[in-house]
């Protein structure tokens, strides 16, 4: 039964869209990859819609196009927000309209960086998670994808990618169906990760695994022990 | 040569003593089993010595003794802060001439809990490991242990908790210290995590742990991929 409902979201996930606004940085293009190579038809989006369609085209792959955020937007089915902190509450301002009942997936971590490395910065509505689903109130914001190696995820070398996936947000539909878009990536376990206000410490976490793969010189995720 | 360096501080551990302040709760009693069971000398302490004798009592190890907070503040050589958060500020303040010098490893999560489940509360250090760093200036404050689960620690029947460990802070021969001794635990990998302020989101993610709990009906914890 797990298996048919897997197969029904995967049919129709290919024959929608998955768009990446702010897909042109390291994040959104590993996964733009990542999705496309999995066979789902992936829009990345840009401020420059000149910019998406030569980052698009360097994957030459048939099912992965650029256009600007606007456009990007309005045609996919699924959205994932990919944009720098800096841009995060200009462009989801700007894109509202575009986004309604769609699920929104926000993987930005609010990060700064100084001589001693990374830590998270304050946000006022507790995460970046958190301030989506504010701006976006007639879209289900789900956080996923915060821990994910961009350099792993742009690797084509690196087949599975043995990690998990915390998926955050408060409709259960929703957050099944990001575990299962999540585990369309070879070797990734999508695991609920809890409710939107727990997603700031997952956002957070990517400080702590910039510390480690400093010191281990590693491109480190987790996984969760059950 | 890592191997004579975990030899001799073992040694020298088992010489000295492990106390935890607040011992009396899952999380102490969990560690205390573990680290008794290790072979070191462990010393339980609560605000009641007649209580902290009486759980250390429960557990029939020769090398696992109960007493006063105070008491085991003085004659520990490294201590653990196990105490709920409520108690985390006027407890350090009242032990701080008696941990001064000394590693003091941080464990608290400071988390609220209502009906939908657990929810990281705001610190105004940041984090309880840097309340706990201000207050203790004249300790060395290690976070670590924050996301074991005391059931798996209070489980004899687990003999190997295969669970990494992160561990934070800002000295590096007081992590390592802290790494080798979480490593002590069998199964166990002692990680380093990144410096104190990046603690707080650590702390945090045990909500999300319990969240995955309630779930999954686990008894989760974590893995870092390297």
């Amino acid at each position: 039964m797990k298996c048919f409902v897997l197969r029904v979201f995967v049919a129709s996930a290919v024959s929608t869209s998955i768009g990446i606004i702010g897909g042109t940085g390291d994040q959104g293009r590993g996964l733009a990859y990542r999705f496309a190579t999995a066979g789902l038809e992936v829009l990345i989006g840009s401020r420059s819609a000149e910019r998406a369609s030569e980052v698009a085209r360097e994957f030459a792959l048939p099912n992965l196009r650029g256009s600007d955020n606007v456009s990007v937007a309005k045609e996919c089915a699924i959205a994932i927000i990919a944009v720098p902190w800096a841009g995060h509450e200009a462009t989801l301002k700007g894109l509202e309209p575009f986004l309604r009942g769609k699920i929104v997936i926000d993987c930005v971590n609010p990060l700064g960086f100084d001589e001693k490395g990374a830590y998270p910065l304050k946000v006022a509505e507790g995460s970046a998670c958190e301030q989506a689903q504010a701006l976006l109130p007639e879209s289900t914001v789900v956080g996923a994808f915060h821990n994910v190696s961009s350099v792993v995820l742009l690797n084509p070398e690196v087949a599975e990618i043995a990690i998990d996936v915390l998926v955050l947000g408060d409709e259960r539909t929703a957050t099944d169906q990001v575990q299962t878009l999540a585990e369309l990536l070879p070797g990734v376990r999508g695991i609920y990760g809890g409710r939107l206000r727990n997603a700031g410490q997952i956002e957070a976490f990517t400080a702590n695994l910039i510390s480690i793969n400093r010191r281990y010189k590693a491109h480190s995720s987790l996984r969760i022990t059950l």
